[in-house]
């Protein structure tokens, strides 16, 4: 693997350049950003060696990590711009509109459909880090539709990132992923949210808020440019997740109303669960 | 000061008597717990120096931390039992309901409300820590209506533990602490019990959780025993959090349902202020 080129240079098109910079020394790592700040700060940073609009024919790998709406477009582009030796893959945090709308492509066989379940509340290249992907989960959605000897630059570069590799549909990701990511950001948004209403009436309310408020309400901090489009692309799956949740929260709030203290008590105790099963994923 | 008593060994009471021995090492700390194991741990994690069904008469100070509907009954007979030279302060997590009780108490001058911004998920001895109050708040209420003297034994310990005061009256205090505490913990509860649902039928969906999922849902491993109590102890002022939160929510979610990309985009920009906010507040 000797070229790869990053489209999209925020925290984790970012940090897959700084990390990719750390294990493989030689390697030339081209990208670009729409936003002419993130490259120049991505030059200085170290992230890329060259800035470029678009990959050499004889890149090893493209990497496309640009907001989820956006994702379709840039990579047929990309397929039509590279050579038969390039493999490109996604970062994205949707999967299912992606694959189906590569299901018939003719270069379908040089595109791999990733998502590594990595991040922070913060964005762009100022935020990328050589070792967020270290240990984590990467999913990879139909693998048996990837061209077999080029998958193996992927897997040169998850490797030496040290990620975890999982595999699953498309569907069943982003189903998952409304629940388990999507989500968490919504309740962390709508948290911050609320309690902003209430500081307009009251002054100093934050000097009160603890760790437990800081750990529920620190997503809320992450970038809308990146979050709004995966809301819209995994809309049915959120809304799912959604209207279970709002349910939950009237059913608890009407327990709370009727002073049912055994039974929030018992609700509380089933959660409860959820720390064996934190655990076990560790 | 020479002798304090400790009542409720968990988290909090726990982390006070682990603190106050660390701060003053010849300090007699006598103090009970209605589980009798927890009163077991204290004695061998040395949260307490010995295990005393109720304090001594020349006791200089005397911590309730008991769950919040028990704060009550406790607090009157805890001050039948004293001498005139203790004071009692309480450490729950509500106070307006204590202190119109105590408002025409004949002993309201020896009791101190105080509600220290400080825990984790984890609960009982073990979870104490001598360094748990270390630079968080600890708001007291009414403060006026203690004893000039006898609050000079609470200031002691508060200062050698370093925590911040703040000073507010019990409804505001209440009112507060629903938005940036105790909502918090229902939308992290509400959240995990959406997720075990889901995994009901999906296996594995944990696999799939990062780091943002962790951190919104810690609060889910709290204690039903500490919390449901808070819960309906301040009930009117959690509705309203839990209300405006529901309809916060609600209005997110209709906006994903109707595509409103941009709508979504500029709510988030605005809760992003909550960056700059929480950054003051360190």
């Amino acid at each position: 693997m000797k070229k790869i080129h990053i489209i999209g240079l925020g925290l984790l098109g970012g940090s897959f350049g700084l990390g990719a910079r750390l294990k493989f020394p030689e390697l030339i790592i081209t990208g670009t950003d729409s936003n002419p700040q993130n490259l120049k700060d991505a030059l200085t940073l170290g992230i890329i060696t060259e800035a470029k609009e678009t990959p050499d024919k004889d890149t090893d790998l493209v990497i496309l990590a640009t907001p989820a709406d956006t994702l379709g477009k840039i990579l047929i582009d990309t397929l039509n711009q590279v050579g038969e030796n390039t493999l490109v893959f996604d970062v994205g945090s949707t999967k299912s509109k992606l694959c189906a709308m590569m299901s018939d492509h003719p270069k379908r066989k040089q595109y791999l459909a990733a998502h590594p379940i990595a991040g922070t509340e913060y964005s762009g290249p100022k935020a990328a880090m050589a070792d967020l992907l270290n240990r984590k989960v990467l999913i990879i959605c139909e693998l048996e539709k990837t061209d077999l000897h080029l998958k193996e630059k992927a897997y040169q570069l998850f490797d030496a990132l040290n990620v975890k590799l999982r595999f699953m549909d498309p569907e069943e990701h982003d189903r998952h992923l409304a629940f388990v990511s999507h989500l968490s950001h919504i309740s962390s948004f709508m948290l911050g949210e609320t309690v902003l209403q209430k500081m307009a009436d009251e002054k100093n309310i934050f000097d009160m808020a603890g760790s437990g408020f800081a750990s529920t309400v620190r997503l809320a901090k992450s970038s809308p440019a990146m979050w709004a489009p995966i809301f819209t692309e995994n809309k049915e799956n959120i809304l799912s997740a959604l209207d279970g949740y709002i349910s939950n929260l009237s059913a608890f709030r009407d327990k709370i109303a009727n002073d049912d203290s055994k039974g929030l008590f018992e609700e509380m105790a089933e959660i409860n669960k959820i720390r064996d099963i934190l655990e076990l994923g560790k």
